[in-house]
């Protein structure tokens, strides 16, 4: 698979990231993962990610193993004036080749400076050095001059680290050049997002479908109960992985149902949102161990004011009587936690709010505060309708964190009324069975 | 460097991040960076990041060559129920032993499961089949088990990639561990955390500290107009490295005052917390473009109860008139987005869950909404208190994400009321200036 000099594949890339920084952790690295999108749009699979120091042996060493195992080479940082930044010296080392200072690119530090109204300091003239066997590539946004060049016959692409010169050094020079060449077949991805099963349920709805070796691959992930169906399309061109990937996600689709909430970054609540505008409905929320986040998801949205109205966080019982207007005995007899306070809530709050619907929560995030009756995680969620309230109880596992358990019951309250809006617009009674807590 | 089954140094890490959806970008990796942090706290040095997909022959590759290479080898992600999950496949490989299945997993797999009223998938079955060789570690977050074994003599740790399990795993089971047998210098790590200037001032404040070379190294990040400061020092024993850390500590603090609000982890919800505990006084907030963020940052700290009553998203016009019982010309003369409104805003709150102290936000978050004279990113921040309210115009640049913008607000909300206790606590009034815009 070793590319040659004109012609041949390039399939398969390597990525270093090289900062003592990144190493350490002191930064999380995105210039990797962001640079693996954009060679998959190209149709360049990478293979492994690298992250080292700032340290001679080890970036040398990382670009020798890399130039054996794949194709192309790109490495991100060490480029910097100062002496902390190894990657030309490594590099020129990597290649038995010696650092020659390049007129043309201490022109172009010197023309940066000037522009800025600055002389260029005589430190920084140590970036135009590159490997004698080198191609420049212009930096348009900093002074760190990339690095093109063959080594050992694989493609090597050395690029800044800050993240926006590398992105459009990466666009402007890199991408173009890899297009030219590159020879594999396009990637293209495609993420269907699920809620209200679990990723060993909807995995064995999918098993065959998952079988390696399948195009498009298809894989899934966990998080906080949202579940990832991830298919990744090989083709000649993007139409023809579009026209795979459609068939896939038709396919699970009918498997799953109204178990898939969106697609490729979609939210819980920008989902929920759009319903209530096709419906022309509005929504207001009434949050207790939740404390906000609701609200909070449903205004990441732009233009939720089109059909969020506001809610109450009743963080205390004091709240829930004097803003939501529930009855002292009633919190007395069943405890702020319970089925009935969550209706209540919901009730009202959409009165007070005059909305068509509510949702309320209210439960113990813990990590104190439950009993053997009501442990930690135990909360009880409402939705309150046009046409009457429905609650239903969960527990989301006093083991876990705090944070999670409220994560957790945000997005299944705002699932719960997704489904009850899907429910609504298949002119179903929204799953209401007779008896089940109906009030109008 | 070579570490033996009992004795020796254990001084260099290789990290192994593993999955499909990170190989290729769709997902950026935070799990590495928190682990090479948590190692660099026992005194071991992460030497190297590896990403690789969800693929046998490159997981088992990536294994043999850190193993090969370093003391330590930890690896995330690929414990899952699914077919793509190939982590215990791979380790099994590397090893050269088989997979047999552990019972006692199997019961804890049943218990998690029953824990939440449901029956073990079949499925989850395999999460409990381990290399023979090798020790379970127990999840006590999710469903599947970690795993410790010796390969070639290297210590591994298998952790789920779920990142809140593979945390409580690390922090509960092998940081323990691995404390009781690491062998190097110490590098201990502390985090100031400042609020109120920008990342240049405090930098300028600070430069003679962050020289290269210094110990305790000193650096700063930003992130959301929150200022790190950054401190890494090296020595014997971690009770030499936190005299050095103190002593560096006292200099930034008394260079910067109250711009500093914490210390690791602290929150400035947390902070004023503490505060308000201190003082046995209570809170509640009047959210509008924040959505609900107040709250939810407010109730992350648990035990929130004590202090913090609830609060109202007023999200709409009609919210702020009925639920905060703003006035209809009030809103009409000079916009829901305005000085008077913010006031009325906190003071109506304040009223109404009869609060020592009220927090109103009222702003423009954008993409669109903005004009001329009021531009996406202004917001207005009032603060209720026993004596008056106060309120203040902000500017948080129309070019930034909605995101940023609320962020912003939710954090300079908390900042300001943070401000106004400690003035107080200090005897002061509270910084009212005569005029300063005080009503009753």
């Amino acid at each position: 698979m070793r590319r040659g000099e004109s012609a041949g594949t390039m399939e398969r890339a390597w990525i270093i990231s090289i900062g003592t920084e990144l190493a350490l952790g002191q930064t999380v690295d995105t210039n990797g993962a962001w640079l693996a999108r954009g060679l998959a749009e190209l149709g360049i699979r990478t293979e492994r990610h690298v992250t080292v120091p700032d340290e001679l042996p080890a970036i040398r060493t990382a670009v020798r193993q890399a130039t054996d195992a794949c194709d192309l080479v790109i490495t991100t940082g060490g480029l910097g004036p100062t002496d902390d930044d190894l990657t030309r010296e490594a590099l020129a080392q990597a290649a038995g080749v010696e650092l020659v200072l390049d007129p043309a690119s201490v022109e172009r530090i010197r023309a940066f400076f000037a522009a800025r109204g600055r002389e260029m300091p005589e430190r920084n003239k140590v970036q135009a050095r590159l490997p004698r066997t080198a191609r420049m590539l212009p930096n348009t946004c900093g002074t760190a001059p990339g690095i093109a060049m063959q080594l050992s016959g694989t493609l090597c692409y050395v690029l800044p680290g800050v993240p926006f010169e590398m992105r459009a050094m990466f666009e402007q020079q890199v991408a173009p050049q890899l297009k030219a060449i590159a020879a594999g077949p396009v990637l293209v991805s495609r993420e269907l997002l699920c809620f209200g099963q679990g990723e060993s349920d909807i995995g064995a709805r999918l098993s065959d479908l998952m079988v390696r070796g399948r195009n498009p691959e298809v894989g899934t992930t966990a998080e906080l109960g949202e579940i990832g169906i991830r298919m990744n399309a090989a083709a000649d061109t993007p139409q023809a992985a579009e026209t795979l990937l459609n068939e896939t996600e038709r396919e699970i689709r009918s498997r799953l149902g109204e178990v898939v909430f969106g697609r490729d970054g979609d939210t819980l609540a920008a989902v929920v949102g759009e319903l209530l505008v096709k419906r022309g409905k509005t929504l207001c929320t009434a949050e207790s161990c939740t404390g906000g986040l609701i609200g909070k998801y449903l205004t990441d949205v732009p233009g939720s004011s089109r059909y969020f109205l506001g809610g109450v966080v009743s963080y205390s019982n004091d709240a829930k009587q004097r803003l939501l207007g529930i009855a002292a005995d009633q919190l007395a007899a069943h405890g702020a936690v319970s089925e009935p306070v969550a209706r209540a809530m919901a009730a009202g709050a959409r009165t007070r709010f005059a909305a068509d619907y509510a949702l309320a929560v209210t439960g113990i995030a813990g990590p104190t505060g439950g009993t053997q009756e009501k442990p930690v995680g135990l909360v009880y969620i409402a939705v309150a309708m046009p046409d009457g309230v429905q609650a239903r109880e969960f527990r989301f596992g006093g083991d876990a964190p705090r944070e999670v358990i409220r994560e957790r019951a945000a997005r299944t309250a705002l699932n719960l009324l997704r489904l009850k809006l899907l429910a609504r617009e298949r002119g179903g009674a929204s799953g209401v069975g007779p008896g089940r807590g109906v009030r109008g």
